[in-house]
């Protein structure tokens, strides 16, 4: 048990005097509080960094949210309309409570002896959060990937508080292909000797296991197609092979890139911890006995699920299987895949057909919430 | 240049008296001569560890040859009717020349100091070894992955020498998808303090780097659907997670198994080299001037092209384009993708498909040289 917890989160948009606009958004293995606008903070904007950022123009190393295009003014999450609030997550490095931490007992950073956190632990430390900011009840909670996992475990877990949930490339429980990348992430990160048992902070860093780490999740992220139409076979600034180890070809050097700018941002042991957390999520599992239905059977909120049609990670056919689940329930959900090339990334990529699905989602949800109040009244 | 080159190689079945009845199979990168039939040597077998092998009760460690399920009497390779050699590539570690053979020049290692080998390179000591065993001519030449690029590196830069030709699982150039894969490995074995820029003989070698490698390879072998069958989400002899970094997970326990036994039969040097010789070849850049069409002009061979439905990493659509460029240039070409969900790794394991394609392809191709033979006579 950790004696005291800080979260570091951020709001966009004007909390409606009835507090009934409140939109919380989950952020991914590497994101961070920052999901919207631009902020000054040097190392605030890293979240977009890889995450297929430069194909949106944004600077890997500028200062906008990770969701940037979702969140803001007429956007998808429309700051006129909602009060979206976004925290990072207890185990991560970009602010919140972490093994990167100082643990108040010993005066030095928690290292390996952080506990090992779990979905449900950043979502009850969410819950926390909501209640010291006085916020009654979520009118819908939304995020990609680890973040559709927050927002799952949140309509399972406080049914009566989740008007809505929009779980987006996410699953209820992660492929073997998914188990198996993140185990080789962590092998890497813990196969370095500077990782030293999770003790090296004030001196050398595991970067080189750390890279790799990110590598072999970056890779994950993408699709066949979008690595043909991004690199395809072309060579980096050079017009035949060095014949060497170098990286000649331009996705070679892009993810030697992705790497070393990765390991200045984010610490080793908090991507062990997220990473474990991912691997460990199984909503049959934690809530049903082993069953998904009987899981989900005590959820009240409305759900829009969506998928992409190019993401092998989090294959659609995992967001068919927990939308099956629901349906069986006799839930109100709706299931969308999206076709698109660009695989798990495309959740912060798609943004136009995104939109038009959660706005009008999240209109009618509003709509509902407040003619039912007023009957209430 | 290498001043000296040795090659290891096997050899099954009889060699007809005019010599018209042999086939060259080729192996993958982490296979060698020994493809079919038991080996005493203790170290002989182990080529066909890890690549699916247990699925098929084969021990680990036994003493199978790689391909045995279709090299032998009465198989795809039939050794009654068929003479069968398998030569280990130069840049190897199991017999054949490669970085941790002595430079005769310094009396050590070559480490880094071996040059950059090419497919080209392994099928120029191929053909030099035939040379010397007094091997006319191929009445076929076969291979999956790594080893089906050098069935097509032989037809095309041996056109006259070349009777049909059988790529197995294999491309006429790695797919982005797959160079980023060998460039993570690669990143993963020189990451390792140990390998020393590959100065290591002698002292401990880098097995953590080369057994993330070998686990990151490993995955890209298999498919979706294959680690469902084989794992799914079940825990490795226990009831609960443990709630720490051990590998709770069965796919966790099997990759970690697959890294620590690769790295006592492999040398990393030798990966580096293979994985790099992999990522360069590229038909089209090094015989067609960036045209795969020009590239295969002058091919004379009947082609069979194998590929395997579930392959993400060889994907049928890599053997379908080789196979359009060859008909366009109007050669006897044969393209078949076989439906399996064993990934990559299907063409060591679906062999009731593979053997009748292949048997009846080689029949007909072993009839037709008798047939022209018997009238240039």
């Amino acid at each position: 048990m950790l004696p005291r917890v800080r979260l570091a989160y951020e709001t966009y948009g004007t909390l409606a005097p009835d507090r009934s606009n409140v939109i919380l958004a989950c952020h991914a293995l590497s994101g961070d509080a920052h999901a919207a606008g631009w902020s000054d903070e040097p190392d605030a904007p890293s979240a977009v960094d890889g995450f297929g950022a430069e194909d949106k123009g944004i600077a890997p190393r500028g200062g906008l949210g990770w969701w940037d295009g979702m969140i803001g003014p007429g956007k998808a999450f429309d700051t006129n309309r909602y009060f979206v609030i976004c925290s990072n997550v207890i185990g991560s490095c970009r602010g919140s409570t972490g093994p990167s931490s100082l643990d108040p007992e010993t005066g030095r950073p928690y290292g390996m002896r952080f506990p090992v956190v779990t979905v449900g632990d950043m979502v009850t430390a969410q819950r926390e959060l909501l209640r010291l900011l006085g916020i009654p009840r979520l009118l819908s909670i939304s995020g990609g990937s680890l973040g559709g996992m927050q927002a799952i475990e949140w309509a399972v877990r406080y049914p009566e508080l989740v008007d809505s949930c929009i779980p987006v490339a996410s699953t209820p429980r992660l492929a073997p292909m998914g188990v198996a990348w993140n185990f080789i992430a962590r092998e890497a990160i813990m196969s370095d000797p500077n990782w030293r048992n999770g003790d090296y902070y004030g001196l050398e860093p595991p970067t080189r296991g750390l890279a790799v780490a990110r590598m072999v999740g970056h890779v994950t992220y993408l699709s066949a197609q979008s690595m043909w139409d991004k690199f395809g076979r072309r060579l980096q600034e050079r017009e035949d092979y060095s014949y060497s180890f170098a990286p000649d070809l331009a996705v070679e050097s892009y993810l030697r890139h992705q790497g070393s700018s990765f390991v200045k941002r984010f610490d080793a042991n908090a991507y062990l911890y997220l990473s474990r957390a991912i691997t460990y999520y199984d909503l049959a599992r934690s809530h049903g006995g082993g069953s998904l239905e009987r899981a989900v059977a005590g959820v009240r909120a409305r759900f829009l699920l969506l998928a992409f049609s190019s993401d092998w990670l989090y294959p659609p056919s995992d967001s068919e299987a927990l939308a099956a689940a629901l349906r069986a329930q006799g839930k109100d959900v709706q299931q969308v895949t999206i076709p698109s090339s660009y695989g798990h990334d495309a959740f912060l990529l798609e943004e136009a057909r995104q939109t038009e699905l959660i706005s009008a989602f999240l209109a009618e949800t509003y709509d509902r919430v407040r003619q039912s109040s007023a009957v209430q009244r």
